[in-house]
C-alpha cells in the first residue's frame, strides 16, 4: 500500500519536517521592504536547495523584483502545477509579538502544538505541507506519482508586480492540467474545504470639494457648502434599509446560487453567531433576506473602507472643510462587471451632487470574481479522500476574498486552480503572534499525500 | 471743538501711532506656545508701559497663564471697560509668509497701504487704536471724556482658560456700565457694523465601534457591520433636502428675526454671490427658504468639522474598520439650550443605531447665543457717530461666530457689550501674511475719539 507507507513515513518524519519549516521561518523574507531585499534571495535559494534535496531540479528565476523558484518533475498521470509563496508580511507592530517574529518556535497552547512565527501559517507553512508530502512520497515510492511542476512566488504580500509578466514570458513551461494552491484554510478551522468561487474586487476612491479653501464656520457656517455632509448624506445612500446596494444595475449579472452548491454549504451548519461573536458582533449586516454565508461568499458587497475630512486630531477645530474623501469598495460575484460598476457608481454619485460641489474619481484595481470550473477530475478526487484525514467531510465553499493569482492561472494559462489549504481562523495572518498549528502541518502534509494519490 | 481738535491731533499723529503698534507686533507673544511665555510677558510690560505714557496707571496681574493687564482712568459720564487681547495666533506654515510675522512692515499694495505682521489685525492693530484715541483725547483736552477700565488678556487665541476665574476674583473692580470690545470688522469690508447677536456653539464628538478590531472585508465582508457606513447613514440624514436639522425639537427657542433688525439687515444689500464667490461657492447652503445673511447670522447650523475611519493613506486597504468617528458642532441662536441639543443628538444618534454598533460621546464645549441689551445709549449713539466717519451707515449686525467674552462679561459681571471692529475680510487673521490696512487703523482712531464724544 503506497499511501499507507507513505501517510507512516510523514508520521515518522514529523520532527525532522518541522526542522526544515523553522530553517525557512528563520528567514525573514519581508517582499515589501527593500531592506529584506537578499533576505527574499535567501529564501529562494533555500527552496531550490530543499527541493534539490529531494530530487528535484529547480531554479531560481530572477524578475525586476524577488525572483521566483521553479522546479520541475516529470512523471505520468496528470500534470499539476503547485503554487505558493515564500515571502511574508511585515511584522509590525513588533512590540505586540510575544516572541521574535523570525525566531520560530513550537508553542504548548490550551488547544495544542503551534508553530509560531511570520510566515508560519502565510504561506511558508502552508507552502512546506506539499514539498512534504512530496518528499515523503518519493522516499517511500522512489519517484513522485504524477507530473509536477513547483512555482514560488516571493511577491504575493507586495502586489505580485512581476507575477503577470512572468507567467505571459513562461506561459509553455508553467500551464499544466490543474493548478493546486496551498493558501487558504480549513472551514471554520475543522471542515476540509475546497473553494470553488471567490469574489471579485473593484475600488474606488472619492474626493469632494468644495470651497477653494478650509472656511470657519464661525465665519461661513449655514451658508457655506460642507462637503462631508454632503459625502456622508451619498454614503449614507449606498444601501436600502434592508442591505441591498442602491447603485444603478449593481445586481447585474449576479446569479442564484447552484442548487447542489446551496445544499453543500448548508450542510456545513455555518455558525454564524459563532464566527461573529469572535469579534464582537451578532447580526450578520448584509441584505436581510440572505443567510450568512451567502453574504459571505456569494453575495455582492459595497464597502467604505476609509473616510477623512475637516479636522480629525484632538480637541475641536470649527472648520469647513474644503474637501471630504472616502475609499469605496465592491466585492463581485458571478458575472458581475467591475468596469460597468465603477461607471455606474460614479454616475450615481455625480448625480447626487449639489451645485458647489465636484468629485474626482481615481480607481484601485479590479478583477471580476472567480468561478472554478470544478468538472476536473480532481476536484471530486480530493474531496473524496479528505474526509479520511480529517473526520468531516470535504465542501466545495466559497471564498469573500479575491486570490488574484487563481485568476491569472485561468486568463493566462487557460488553466483551472484548485485552492485547498490547511490553516484555521485563529492564525493570525497578518497580524502579531502568527502561528500555524502542528495539527494543521502535520494532517496538511498526509491529505496532499491523500490528494496526490486520489488524482494519479 | 473738541472732537474736532482730537480729530486733527490723530491725523498728525499716525506716524508716530504707527511706530508704537510696530513695537508692539515685533513681541511675538504666541499664547499657546510655552516657548513663547516669556514674549507674552514682555507684551504685558509693553502695554503697561504704554499707558503710563498717557498717563493711566495700570499693572500686569498674574494668572495661571498669561497676565492680564488692567488700568483705571477716573473720569464723569459713563464707566466703559474696553476688552482687547495681545496675545496672537501661532504663526505656521511659516513658509507661506511672504516676511518675517514678527518683523511688522507698511507695505503699498493695489488696495491701498497695509500693515504686515501677526497680530497687525488681531487683535494688537485694532486694540491700539482704541489706545491711540484715548491718548489723543487726553494730549488735546488734559483728560478723558469718562471713566475707562483698560482690560487686556494675554489668552484669547489659545482659549482663555484664567479668564473666567480672573473675572470672578475681580468682578467689582471690572464692572462697568458697558463692556467695548475691539475684535470685530466692518460689513463687507467697508460698512462700520456694531454686532449685537452672537451665534452660540455645541460641540460634540461621537464615535462608533462594531467590532472588536478591524475586519478583513474578503473575510467578513457582508456580513460584517460597518462603523463608516453606520455613520455615513446616520450623518447623512442631518439636514432633510431643504436643509433643515432633523434633529428632534432643535429649532425649540429659536425666534424669529426682529423686523426692525430684519430691515437693517436688508438695507446691507449683502453681496452672497461675492461673498461665496471668494472661496469658490455660488449656492448658499442652509435652510432653503432663508435669506444668506439669516443663515450665517440669526439662523442654527449642524457642521460635520471633521470625519475619520478605516484606511485614509495612499493607496488602498480593504478594511473593515472596528471605529469610525466625527466631530459635529451646532451654532445656536436665540434661545435654544446647548445642553438639551447635545441630549437630543445623542439620543437621535442612538436611536438610529442598528444591533451589535455602540456610540461614545464627548462634548466639545457648550455656549449659548449672544444678544445684545441694546437699550444702553452707547449703541445708538455710537451708529449715529459712525456714518460721518466711513460714509456709510453703520447697522446693528450678525455674527455667525461666537465671542465667549462677550458672553463671560453678561454672565458674571451682569454688563453689556457693544463690539465694534474695523477689521476686513481679508486681513487673514489665523493665516499666514495677516495685515491691517493703515485705513483701518487711521479711522480706527478716529472711530474710537467720536464714540468717545458721542457717548460721554
Amino acid at each position: 500500500m503506497t499511501l499507507d507507507a507513505t501517510l507512516a513515513r510523514i508520521d515518522s518524519d514529523l520532527p525532522q519536517a518541522l526542522d526544515r519549516l523553522m530553517a525557512l521561518l528563520r528567514i525573514p523574507s519581508i517582499s515589501t521592504d527593500p531592506a529584506y531585499k537578499a533576505d527574499c534571495d535567501t529564501a529562494a535559494d533555500w527552496l531550490v536547495s530543499d527541493l534539490a534535496s529531494i530530487g528535484i531540479a529547480a531554479e531560481k528565476r530572477p524578475t525586476p523584483g524577488h525572483p521566483m523558484v521553479v522546479g520541475h518533475v516529470d512523471g505520468d498521470g496528470p500534470h499539476v502545477l503547485f503554487y505558493g509563496h515564500y515571502d511574508v508580511q511585515p511584522v509590525d507592530p513588533l512590540n505586540l509579538w510575544d516572541r521574535d517574529p523570525f525566531d520560530p518556535a513550537i508553542e504548548e497552547t490550551p488547544k495544542g502544538r503551534v508553530i509560531r512565527a511570520r510566515g508560519a501559517s502565510d504561506d511558508k507553512g502552508q507552502l512546506m505541507t506539499f514539498v512534504e508530502a512530496c518528499r515523503a512520497w518519493k522516499e517511500v515510492n522512489g519517484s513522485l506519482p504524477c507530473k509536477i511542476t513547483f512555482f514560488f512566488e516571493g511577491e504575493e504580500e507586495s502586489g505580485s508586480p512581476s507575477l503577470i509578466p512572468f507567467l505571459n514570458e513562461n506561459a509553455k513551461e508553467l500551464k499544466a492540467d490543474i493548478a493546486l494552491i496551498c493558501d487558504t484554510g480549513l472551514f471554520e478551522s475543522k471542515t476540509p474545504s475546497i473553494m470553488t468561487q471567490l469574489r471579485g474586487l473593484c475600488g474606488e476612491e472619492i474626493t469632494l470639494t468644495g470651497a477653494t479653501k478650509d472656511l470657519h464656520s464661525g465665519m461661513f457656517g449655514g451658508a457655506g457648502q460642507n462637503p462631508i455632509r454632503v459625502l456622508a448624506k451619498i454614503l449614507g445612500n449606498l444601501h436600502d434599509d434592508n442591505g441591498r446596494i442602491q447603485v444603478p444595475d449593481f445586481y447585474d449579472g449576479v446569479p442564484e446560487l447552484d442548487p447542489e452548491i446551496k445544499a453543500q454549504w448548508d450542510g456545513l451548519n455555518f455558525d454564524h453567531a459563532s464566527f461573529l461573536g469572535d469579534v464582537g458582533l451578532s447580526k450578520p449586516a448584509g441584505e436581510q433576506d440572505r443567510t450568512a454565508l451567502e453574504m459571505l461568499w456569494s453575495r455582492p458587497t459595497a464597502e467604505i473602507n476609509g473616510i477623512i475630512g475637516g479636522y480629525t486630531g484632538d480637541g475641536f477645530k470649527t472648520v469647513l472643510p474644503a474637501q471630504a474623501r472616502a475609499k469605496v469598495s465592491f466585492r463581485l460575484v458571478g458575472q458581475q462587471d467591475p468596469h460597468a460598476i465603477r461607471d455606474n457608481f460614479r454616475a450615481w454619485v455625480q448625480a447626487q451632487l449639489p451645485e458647489d460641489v465636484t468629485a474626482e474619481f481615481h480607481a484601485h484595481g479590479a478583477s471580476p470574481a472567480s468561478q472554478m470550473a470544478t468538472d476536473h477530475p480532481a476536484f471530486e478526487q480530493s474531496r473524496a479522500v479528505l474526509g479520511a484525514e480529517w473526520g468531516k467531510e470535504a465542501a466545495f465553499t466559497g471564498c469573500g476574498g479575491s486570490i488574484p493569482v487563481a485568476g491569472y492561472f485561468k486568463s493566462i494559462l487557460g488553466m483551472d486552480t484548485m485552492l485547498v489549504g490547511w490553516a484555521k481562523d485563529d492564525d493570525q495572518i497578518h497580524s502579531p503572534n502568527e502561528k500555524y498549528d502542528v495539527e494543521s502541518f502535520h494532517k496538511g502534509i498526509r491529505s496532499w499525500a491523500r490528494i496526490l494519490d486520489a488524482i494519479s
